[in-house]
């Protein structure tokens, strides 16, 4: 099971590839940052997340993708900037038939470190420890994109199957099918 | 002057075309809503907005795209679809190239109606009036779209003309390029 997580912002988008099974030791595939420059318009910054997410596709396969959950109780300007980041990986994952799962940052914490108020460091130190990393990976949205992928191999091995073979369906059958309460 | 006008949302995203100068007569070139079901995941949902808006792209070729600025201080749910459909429209004309512009709804009433706190109706008849049409387009979220590209028309025709400019030259050197202050 290979999984891309995806930590959604217009600034930094933490991009993380984990593979693994639950129950079994994880192996990073590979980490990294989008990144757009604070100066350009909206519209431009999210032509290059889809061109970096797309590579990150391209390039590692993942047959999952994870993506944190937005919520709007947070500042509201970062909070439409994410919301916009995450549609953007969102969309490329979809479009690619890719099953998209969303977490939440509490059920992330929880699943990584074992409790859902883990301050960064914490969620850092584990993410280390758990792919067996040298150091732990920087800047923090990089770390948090490793983290939710690790949540989706842990949380829901078996509903990702099932989505799996309803996105291999969708693949064979039309480019995008919108099932009725099949996921 | 063609402008694509979009009334961003998940379930119903209005799309609206209108042609014209500031100071002539408007015509409508084209109306409609991009709809996605309600049940199917915001993922698809966002793949089939993207769809939706291409080819609206591809039929009417407009030269520039107003979207409507989402705020966050309304419904919670509502505004986070409404961002994510909104983030899709900016990425498809980005990708292509044409300036966008965002306008914020009480922009678009104030420049349509002249009272920035004008109703539905209000919003409907004057888009009525000005394309010259037999009744209000419906549901409103069209109407909304069609408001958005004459206030876009009406608004900006200068600052229009900049990044029509500004939009060429990125399309004749690079497919996006991010110009430093240059808008």
């Amino acid at each position: 099971m290979r999984v891309l997580g995806v930590d959604p912002g217009l600034t930094r988008c933490g991009v993380g590839v984990v593979e693994g099974t639950a129950g079994r030791p994880l192996r990073m595939v590979g980490v990294g940052v989008v990144r757009t420059p604070a100066e350009a318009d909206t519209a431009d910054r999210l032509v290059l997340i889809e061109r970096g997410i797309e590579q990150w596709l391209d390039e590692h396969q993942p047959g999952f993708v994870a993506v944190e959950r937005v919520f709007s109780q947070h500042n509201v300007r970062t909070v439409m900037g994410t919301a916009q980041a995450s549609a953007v990986a969102m969309l490329c994952a979809a479009r690619r038939g890719l099953p998209v799962a969303l977490h939440t940052p509490s059920e992330v914490k929880a699943a990584v470190t074992g409790s859902g108020r883990a301050d960064k460091a914490q969620v850092g130190a584990m993410v280390t420890r758990l792919l067996r990393l040298d150091a732990p990976p920087k800047p923090a949205d990089a770390a948090d994109a490793l983290a939710l992928a690790i949540c989706h191999i842990w949380r829901a091995p078996a509903a990702g199957r099932l989505q799996q073979l309803a996105a291999a369906q969708r693949r064979t059958t039309a480019p995008v099918r919108l099932p009725k309460g099949t996921r």
